[in-house]
């Protein structure tokens, strides 16, 4: 599959016209105040379910074929891919199945099922969650959607900066949340075209720094499944698209620590009035942390999703 | 003082532009999908200081004259009104006076001082706050800003019903919390002047509903102080500008209990990842209470503010 380049994103653009939010870009002077920078957040936890996947996953599904889209389409999943997958399907009039653990949080089951999807769960301890979608998509006659190594998914990720370059202007830097490399890549082709001297910057849990590492050694590095509250980062290793993408376009890859998205977490909610998951604070915890180096500068944050169980956000909220 | 006309709202927006934020509308497709309407959420909680009082205090200063300016001004306040003075007038190079109780909440007296107002503190069991307000003011020459009975006040917080008709085009229906009624009456003049036909609401607490006893009278009813979580909506009558506007302008006034209001600020954690204090959920939880009326409707709901003690609104998340 060749990578995935701007003219991908701007033609995913269109597709998303009019079914994907736009998004808002706010601004925080308490945040401008405490680093001294000018910062742009683009708040895609106000994304349809709650997160930026839902760009990728209706671009791809946009982008089938009409046999593929007759047959329908398979993601395997525990996490926002899926729910993504589930409605962006049903709103293409696609039949979608998800593959995820039997023993994944029943709201997780319950809102995949919600937005139309048909889950097929496995026993994580026992099944090769891979080798079993792909039976099943072989079986089945399924396309398979993966949440973040596929040139349609890259671009659809892609039009979260888009947008926010489009409405904030000039960048001077970027920091974007990573896990498999999808939001960062699609979102480093779109800084390289629009703003050239952008500085993009890819963020890491502490624990997960597979990616970091990967830079550092010029290949691919496979980590085991890191520990950490940024369940959206908990991916061992980049894809084969989004490496070569980081490679080019991605000035480095700091890492922050949980307590750090903790506070994050913590500032949004108080000062933003915004409920955004431990995956989506990663950018802007990395973004106050480096501040020094972004004095009056314009800086943009990718705000990645704000679903969290409620329960556990109370906790992380009361525990100051 | 004459009353404030639909002019003074627009007048109001030239002064706000580029000092306000413009606050997004958001949309919630599980809202539409819940109440069969289609609505239009103005989100004040993401003003400037977390709230549309910014606008009225603004506005109000920003009217002033030459003189006035140079003396400043000095507000009563123990909430939102209070640090939307605090910082409009150091936005305006203004002096700022803030009677607030001894024993406020601590955060509050910081916020207002961080904002740039001086704090002036009295005993609120033995002193009486407009009494030494005025005296205050005589004293040292200041101009009194009221919270809400004030030409500049209402035309300022206005301009939130006016971007929101803007932005959404017409409303069938228009949701607005009331305390003592400057967002209501400012909001129903717009609607009045952009979209006719839109049936405008006000939305009390149960336990506060001096505003909609008022309209059943046909004069301003006092009430004891209202014992209910929405702290923005403890006011006990409504105004001598206010409550001819909402006489004029306004369908009716329904109420919601406190329980509702944690359901709501629930529904926005959970569902529109937004950070909405009590008084801010008001119009929503009377929104959502009276769907019935409004399938297939074109709804505006204003959500007033998020500022709220992060250890009290994990506690209500919890409390599932």
């Amino acid at each position: 599959m060749r990578l995935p380049e701007f003219a991908d994103i701007q033609a995913a653009a269109g597709r998303l016209r009019g079914h994907a939010h736009r998004t808002p870009v706010l601004r925080s002077a308490t945040a401008d105040a405490r680093t001294g920078a000018s910062l742009f957040f683009k708040c895609e936890n106000f994304q349809r379910m709650g997160a930026f996947k839902f760009r990728g996953a209706y671009n791809a599904i946009a982008c089938l074929t009409p046999a593929q889209r007759a047959a329908g389409v398979i993601a395997f999943s525990s996490g926002n891919h899926a729910q993504a997958i589930a409605l962006a399907a049903r709103l293409q009039s696609v039949r979608a199945t998800i593959v995820m653990p039997s023993d994944a949080p029943a709201p997780k089951l319950a809102a995949t099922r919600e937005y139309g999807g048909e889950v097929v769960t496995y026993d994580r301890w026992a099944e090769d969650r891979e080798a079993l979608t792909r039976r099943l998509a072989a079986e089945r006659g399924l396309a398979l959607v993966p949440p973040y190594d596929h040139r349609d998914v890259i671009a659809g990720q892609g039009t979260a900066a888009l947008e926010l370059l489009e409405d904030a202007g000039h960048l001077d830097a970027l920091f974007v949340c990573l896990g498999g490399g999808g939001l960062l890549s699609g979102c480093a082709l779109a800084a390289a075209a629009l703003s050239p001297s952008c500085a993009v910057f890819g963020v890491e849990p502490e624990a997960g720094d597979d990616g970091r590492r990967s830079l550092r050694a010029g290949r691919i590095v496979t980590i085991a499944v890191p520990k950490t509250i940024a369940d959206g980062a908990m991916t061992t290793h980049l894809g084969e698209l989004t490496f070569p993408i980081i490679q080019r376009h991605v000035r480095d890859i700091p890492t922050v620590s949980d307590a750090q998205l903790i506070e994050t977490m913590r500032f949004f909610a108080e000062r933003m009035k915004m409920v955004v998951e431990p995956t989506g604070c990663l950018a802007a915890a990395a973004a106050f942390a480096e501040a020094h180096a972004w004095r009056g500068c314009r800086v943009g944050v990718v705000v990645s999703g704000g679903n969290v169980d409620l329960a556990r956000y109370a906790q992380w909220l009361a525990a100051a």
